[in-house]
């Protein structure tokens, strides 16, 4: 059985290492895993003035529906989220009884300056606990965006990261087949 | 001399009790403050690719440049910021040496379910230290928009917040002239 | 089979309403969960100068050791963690390879003013990211110590947290078992 | 006049590296600032039952009292505070009308693994807000303990954190000036 992944990038910039971070996984992903990365430029802000559903949303939505894990790459903007990347949570919190994301299994990775964007990490962390949403606690994934880990197209070059997003996958494989089990 | 203070409302429904605690403030500011309300309902995601800014963005960043300080209505989605506060901060951010922001004192306050958004309000606050604003320790308004504070319209009934609110931009007013002296 | 719940409480007051939230949990254990409260009284900070280990130390270590879950009862002092609880999960992450608590489950319950203790539980979730601790989402319990839920001996009389107690250790027990299911 | 500061250092450790970046700081005061490092090692968890204040802890809100800023030195355990530092503050926040702490201004730094103790300093911050004290915003000071920068005795050797430390202690020297200084 395959495991369905969707991918969500918070950053909207066609050459972000946060995308790249995304597409060594989904070209890397293991056996029995796919990983679908959404597409967030059409999805516009959350809004409950809005009368009915763009597209893009109801696209989006679809996709939450059908993945059985989610993968987030998590840029840090001025110390917090990457709003394209919050809005998507939330435009999919809003569906009835939170179906679309309750306890589903979730790794976060991200790439940023310094800190590899560990401090924005924490605030989505907080986030899936409302979401009911479980994210892995290992391996976490820091990745430097200004040290040579990526080329100019925000191709993953360094090794020791592309090793460390592998282990993250087949962490979350395991993860996901635990949550799925059936108790009692 | 008046103080410019720019307000930004994190919720773009027109009906917003965010929107409400900023009309409040608007209408009872003290003497020598003037409050500007932002509206943010066309800036879009911030966005490297973007080749020029939105004439929405340029008039935002506008009335950035022209503030003294900030007040800023937090409400909390999934437990973190709404995007669209959190985007008009990132926005302003990428001006040439933080500019817009550096050093200017700022006011926070938010409704929300439970508790009044205070679990969004410390990641404002964490987003603060990059931008290094200067956000006021008291008093902390946290209105509570499902207990008869509001009317239909997102209007504050509610007195004790009132006074809240009249104290957080006393306070904001002091504080704005604080950080103005020279020093030494 | 009897799964074994370690219950840590972060005040170190007799009649600390933290504390009397434990005693309820633990008189009211659902069938095949049995409940410990450590005693930290004679706990002392952390300090890799100690030259050996406290025998209070030793005793709580032991009993992380036979724990399968977690029961954290996690005041706020100043917006924070208690010293003392943080000071006991400090101490059983110094054992060899975390193996006192990677992987085990746990709840968290917290009595304080006025937001039930809300902003230090979020502290404690993000120091379960590194200690490998698997914090149930929901429910979360946050009792106002301050509104008539308790007696003058920390005694819980009020009935909706009763309930939101007893519905934690119950997912408490159902976690313990879904985490403990043998994969593949 | 010379600005008194009192430095606290969050680990009890001899050799700490943290315990290293106040002994550099205290060497490198500018002119007209005087650093006082307090000794925790007697200073026991607070506890409300608690008869009286043991000698250690009374010393310690002598210190607080006399002191014109802080200089907190903010190691990481396990993704949060250590516990001898927040238990530091929190007995001093617990003197009649915060009297000790109210508007005092405060200069961060920090040793730990990768990030330097980042994680913990954020939540440092938060409790900032109860406190009423008003952390610095930059530079933020992240010593990596492991790096070299630290001979075996803890002493700071890296040229780049020295500088880092004397600009923190420059900034805390005029950001008490600004925030002394008399308004209206």
């Amino acid at each position: 059985m395959t495991i369905k992944v969707l991918a969500i990038c918070g950053s909207l910039r066609a050459r972000s290492t946060n995308r790249g971070l995304l597409r060594f996984a989904q070209a890397n992903a293991p056996t029995g895993m796919k990983i679908h990365i959404a597409d967030l430029l059409d999805v516009p802000f959350y809004n409950a003035d809005l009368a009915e559903k763009p597209a893009a949303v109801s696209t989006l939505l679809q996709e939450f529906a059908e993945a059985d894990a989610l993968l987030l790459a998590c840029p840090e903007y001025n110390y917090s989220l990457a709003p394209a990347l919050k809005n998507a949570l939330d435009w999919a919190s809003r569906e009835p009884d939170n179906h679309l994301l309750r306890g589903k299994p979730v790794a976060i990775l991200g790439s940023a300056g310094g800190m590899g964007s560990s401090r924005s990490q924490y605030h989505l962390r907080q986030v899936c606990v409302y979401l009911d949403l479980h994210p892995l606690n290992k391996p976490e994934v820091f990745a430097n965006a200004f040290s040579g880990a990526f080329d100019h197209e925000g191709n993953l070059l360094d090794q020791k990261i592309q090793d460390n997003i592998r282990q993250l996958l087949q962490a979350l494989s395991l993860w996901q087949k635990q949550l799925s089990l059936p108790v009692g």
